[in-house]
């Protein structure tokens, strides 16, 4: 049999192309090494989401004072956190196997390899089968960095150094761990494991937290997050992992932190080697697929979306990517945009953030007006953040007076950034956008009047 | 002095219709008779919304188990509860009458009434002065209803039966609360007297709860709040309130409820009387000021605005309306939609809702399409609600592929159901909307999950 279409990886990219490929009708096959749901449900997104929700409902119980509610005793049972967390992955990894079998998708448990080109197809192996297809996704995703750092190789043997996968299944919290990388994962991790009472060190070689986020909003976070007691040493080169503690350098000094655990979440590579690409000639640049904005590959027929094409490395990109790609297969014109791609990091307070920071967008020659508030214009910010100091910040295009950015540190942020995403998305103009009716009293109403701040 | 703008009322319609007119350079007037901001920010909206969040907090204390946390001896303290409300809404009044001063618009803490029309605009007196303006915007809002029915009058006198305004100030959490009117207010009211330890009977006259919200989203809340613990007599009408109870009948039998506390919540009605409109001829339909869609009533250069209009008797129908007159003043075209209003009930979890629902489309002779959707089809969503019932609803136009109206049960629901208003209002095709990226994982991405399952 001939498929319409194999995906290689059955992460986001490539359940959700198999699950759309299904839908219209297209013969697929799903092939995926690890499990579904890929890096993002099993180790990734979802999962760290499940232990951030406990964190969440322990600060409540330790900080209710606040709100007029007392405890006398709090505590958290990480043996406990993290088997609900596998129960709740597993239940999604069903759904997705469901899914896809639903709409007739074929799956195999496999590595999968391209093998080259016959006449009716491209060919792919796993498990000593030969697949055949006319449509190839390829959507293998990415995996941690894991440096040439003296130390390092020994400690991911012995399980002291940890990336995304290992630090979401331990069932003791650490006393002392420290995190390399102040990025996205870094910061949700610190996070979980400052409010477990673990004592956390983010290590960081950039001068800021939070990687491309907006600077006021990850100095916001950065000073937050050092009063609930995590240090952090920012410009900070790691150069040894030792057994008992980790070692840096900052300002030409030599310090050392002790450390129980590591985690390294210095970033993500893509997975492209050992997949047989050579075989049919994909273009790949520096470990990357090389992609259209239809999600095309140099080679007819072949696409590839998600981390794989190191354009975003986000789930929802996959996501879109991958339908985009189905649907120039079938034959429906369909192109990717990246104008809009949300952020969030689930911080408490989280970060949400869209388009083109104040900085990215004086880069690219922009005439940019900011708009910068506090949350507590927001009537329900106040009501439920005693003390909060949270910001939205508006980036607008002052030429053709168009939102260009948003960036918002708040509770929901992750929930309502979608709106900013559609007014980055749609081009509309300022004015045009304040004629929408926000719920009151929400917190997203900060959105509104942000806009009715702008002077442009 | 001739003002450009005299408000009538400083609620949500009036202090941002002063807002608005001072930011267009107008000279503005706004009269308030008790405190800015209104019923919604004093004694409403915001307060409950206080009040709800420490609920939560309490509730999290209580329920942590599911998530691993675990918590010996909580109690929730009203009186710190109260305060803590008050000085939330003292916070945000003085935050508007700072707003307004920054903006130039003149304030007057009086009641005002309407005396006519001079040479120069029309006259309105105000503790003793008397003002005259080029154009009035009347902003006088709405008051709870206290229904003639026997010992009604007396309880409101004793304290013990309540409206919005005094149940927000209980510093003691009554033994028995009975309900009357299970609609927004009763039921968030309801829920938060629940979580904090009071005996809750709701009576409510119609079959049903939640006012207009879909009937399927109101059976999942009346189900859920039934297990809290919450009594509900529904096509039940009180026909006596006692000293110690609340009669009703019921399928043609009388029966009676204990009650320490009764909170009346079976609506609000405009408050037009005795401010004068009748020296002008302002017109108005069962005591509604009756408004076009530019907010004009039918004397020229009067306004009306928010709840003192009947149309819609929420806050954030009051804001736009009282920007559109504005606007309409300063010659600016713009027209008022009443077709995405959205509405929220703060009950955990929440319902968003917006547009047309089922039973609404339906009557007006819609083609639709209904999708109907578990929550459990959001990752965030699963992580985060143990057991959760929630779903989403999306009515569908099969003739123009449009989405008429979407209808959330679920946690976040108030803060992302803007989305949906946007698609609404911007009349996007169903596979127009689909392109939009929803950041992943989130609980909002349950609109595209659902948008995908459209089938017209």
């Amino acid at each position: 049999m001939v498929y319409d279409l194999i995906v290689l990886g059955g992460g986001p990219a490539g359940y959700l192309a198999g699950e759309r490929a299904g839908q219209a009708g297209l013969k697929a096959l799903v092939i995926e090494k690890r499990a579904y749901g890929g890096v993002c449900l099993n180790e990734g997104c979802v999962p760290s989401k499940s232990l951030l929700y406990s964190a969440k409902v322990f600060d409540y119980a330790n900080h209710g004072d606040k709100y007029g509610v007392s405890v006398s005793g709090a505590s958290i049972d990480q043996k406990k956190v993290i088997e609900r967390k596998n129960k709740v992955v597993n239940t999604l990894v069903s759904g997705i196997e469901m899914t896809l079998k639903s709409h007739k998708v074929d799956m195999v448990k496999a590595v999968g390899k391209i093998t080259g080109r016959s006449a009716e197809g491209y060919t792919v192996e796993a498990d000593g089968q030969v697949y055949t297809a006319k449509h190839l996704i390829i959507a293998t995703g990415s995996s941690a960095v894991v440096p040439p750092i003296p130390g390092v190789k020994e400690g991911v043997e012995s399980g002291m150094v940890m990336t995304n996968r290992e630090v979401l299944d331990l069932t003791e919290i650490p006393k002392n761990l420290v995190v390399i990388g102040g990025g996205v994962i870094g910061l949700e991790m610190a996070s979980y494991y400052n409010s477990v009472g673990a004592n956390v060190t983010v290590v960081e070689m950039l001068p800021k937290i939070a990687g491309p986020t907006d600077e006021d909003i990850s100095d916001i976070l950065l000073k937050n997050y050092k009063a609930k007691g995590i240090t952090f040493h920012l410009g900070a080169k790691v150069t040894e992992v030792k057994k008992d503690a980790v070692v840096f350098e900052k300002d030409g000094k030599t310090e050392s932190v002790p450390a129980d655990k590591v985690l390294l979440s210095i970033g993500r590579r893509a997975v492209s080697a050992d997949i047989g690409l050579e075989t049919i000639g994909v273009e790949v640049n520096r470990g990357a697929i090389v992609t259209d904005r239809y999600m095309k590959t140099n080679v007819p027929g072949v696409y590839a979306a998600g981390d794989v094409n190191g354009k975003s490395m986000l789930a929802h990109t996959a996501y879109r990517e991958a339908e985009v790609a189905v649907n120039n297969i079938i034959g429906k014109k369909d192109i990717m945009r990246y104008d809009a791609i949300p952020a969030v990091i689930y911080t408490n307070p989280e970060v949400g953030s869209c388009g083109e920071t104040e900085r990215t967008a004086k880069e690219k020659g922009y005439d940019i007006e900011v708009v910068k508030l506090p949350m507590a214009y927001s009537g329900r910010y106040v009501a439920e953040n005693e003390g909060g100091n949270g910001i939205i910040k508006l980036v607008v295009d002052k030429k053709y007076r168009r939102l260009l950015g948003c960036h918002v540190l708040s509770n929901y942020a992750s929930e309502f950034i979608i709106a900013a995403v559609m007014m980055i998305e749609s081009q509309w103009k300022i004015d045009d956008i304040k004629e929408f009716v926000f719920p009151h009293p929400t917190v997203c109403e900060i959105i509104r009047e942000a806009l009715f701040q702008v002077k442009a």
